[in-house]
């Protein structure tokens, strides 16, 4: 069984990605083979210079491995390593009915925030779906926001196979990830760039726990009892402690005589201790040279292997050639 | 100076391409370093038929050589050879604004029309800008239907100019092909396959001339002086014949004596005389296995080391691999 997950580099990894896309992302790599992709091409929609998207690709590609991706194990690729992706594209952008991505919420959501959308950001779907259809993969996780694009994948390979043929292209399920994680930033609000409200992964120690002490609490006396409900730190403290360090932690929150200030030192501190391994792993990884770029090579040339056998597949089936 | 045409495989070559579009084509390839392909991408837009398509595509390929294509002066080629363009499209779209294809006239139309288009029709100008962007092109000589796209074409090379450096793209010039012919069918309406008024290049010189006999005429009676303007003999015969045979040919429908099926007569036997050395060229093609196919592949390979080496200056101004 072939799984595949794209990324699209937008940036130093947070906490908010890591629990909510990357840690689920990496428990697929024991369930079957797993294709991983960094979206470079997705990327251009939004990001326009050269240097911030080659930095942002290799920061993802350091920090997935240093996260425990096993390029023993899946398939970790570049997308644009991959050109065949953009002809597949094109071919799909010939049976995709323009209904069919007009009615998507995230273009339509875009529209109505006041932006004018470029038409990459438009066939943004029918990438997507090249991206799916080229590997043949047979499942596809996603969060809730992209079940819709998984759709259009879905009636996209049926239209080709409708009219050039059944079996022409494998329509891959999908899986909607169980929204384990809403990750909430140092205001309590979802964690996200565009809140300025994020804790990064790989920070240096003092700045890195320094971010937890500014998570935004009420203004209970030390003495006092404190509300379980509402916290924001007992959200993030879930995600990394035991079940019993949690029952200490809402224990003491009823009790009252421990104060904010300690309860997040002892979330930034079990956070930085969390990641110990990953930060190793990365410190590992940076020492040698070249090696992301071998792994993004090898990676990039099983895949594309895969890809060329469905574009050769669906050229010869379209009359191209 | 590149100078640039594409031309789509739609079906069997009659006088109204021939004249509108592949004799104004050929002439160019005396003024420069002439680009010809055949934009089987572009057609998948409209034709869902892997036979069909391939049949249009090698039909052609034999025509263009048999009317006279020099491969050894001009490069020509099969723009599915040169996948590149599509991953060059990709990344134009992501600078191509949303109402810049929105407001084509030719989308507009189709939409007018009643035609659900898809969305390889909606960015078919994305494509065509990166046909004509990939090969540095100089100089692309559109009909007046086309100069909306060329323009798109432009403003697609400035933005991407402006987003990653001046001169990454170079802005081609647009020359708009002086409408010499208009080549009316055998109805007397513009010559085209949806008014079933078509006249072959290549049909047997039975049928070939018989389609000449077929031409929709007034009832004058043989003695009777015949109207020059409204004719649907003449403009044809302008085509192919010399002035002294024209002024002949007008001299006798003002003096009458001349029956329409005389006049009808000479002009097919004209049409059929005129082409009889790309007869002659088409059925020497056609004897030769393998010739076609060689010439295209020769001048894929020209054109896609071309586009190879815009490609890799385009993924590196942008930040890909």
């Amino acid at each position: 069984m072939r799984i595949l997950s794209g990324l699209q580099p937008t940036g130093r990894l947070h906490l908010g990605n890591y629990f909510g896309m990357m840690q689920p992302a990496l428990q697929l790599q024991h369930e079957g083979e797993a294709f991983y992709f960094i979206a470079d091409y997705h990327s251009l929609t939004a990001i326009q210079n050269a240097k911030v998207l080659r930095e942002n690709v290799q920061n993802l590609a350091v920090d997935f491995l240093a996260c425990g991706l096993d390029p023993e194990k899946a398939v970790f690729f570049r997308q644009s390593d991959v050109p065949e992706v953009t002809e597949l594209s094109w071919i799909l952008n010939t049976v995709t009915p323009m209904p069919m991505l007009e009615n998507c919420h995230s273009y339509k959501d875009k529209i109505a925030n006041g932006i004018t959308p470029n038409s990459g950001l438009f066939t943004y779907p029918v990438l997507m779906a090249a991206d799916i259809l080229i590997y043949d993969s047979d499942l596809v996780p996603v969060g809730k926001d992209q079940k819709q694009h998984l759709e259009v994948t879905r009636d996209i390979a049926v239209k080709m196979n409708l009219a050039y043929g059944e079996g022409l292209l494998k329509v891959p399920k999908e899986r909607i990830r169980e929204e384990a994680a809403v990750v909430i930033g140092t205001d309590g609000k979802k964690m996200s760039k565009s809140y300025g409200n994020t804790i990064e992964l790989f920070e240096e120690e003092k700045p890195f726990k320094k971010k937890f002490k500014k998570i935004e609490t009420d203004s209970t006396p030390v003495p006092d009892p404190k509300p379980i409900e509402g916290s924001n730190i007992l959200p993030l403290y879930r995600l990394v402690a035991t079940p019993e360090e949690v029952a200490t932690m809402e224990q003491e929150h009823r009790a009252g005589g421990v104060g904010y200030g300690a309860f997040k030192e002892r979330l930034g501190d079990k956070m930085w201790d969390f990641f110990a391994e990953a930060r190793a792993r990365r410190a590992d990884i940076l020492s040698k040279p070249g090696y992301v770029e071998d792994v993004l090579q090898a990676g990039a040339a099983k895949a594309r292997a895969v890809a060329k056998k469905t574009v050769e597949r669906v050229r010869h089936a379209v009359g191209l050639g």
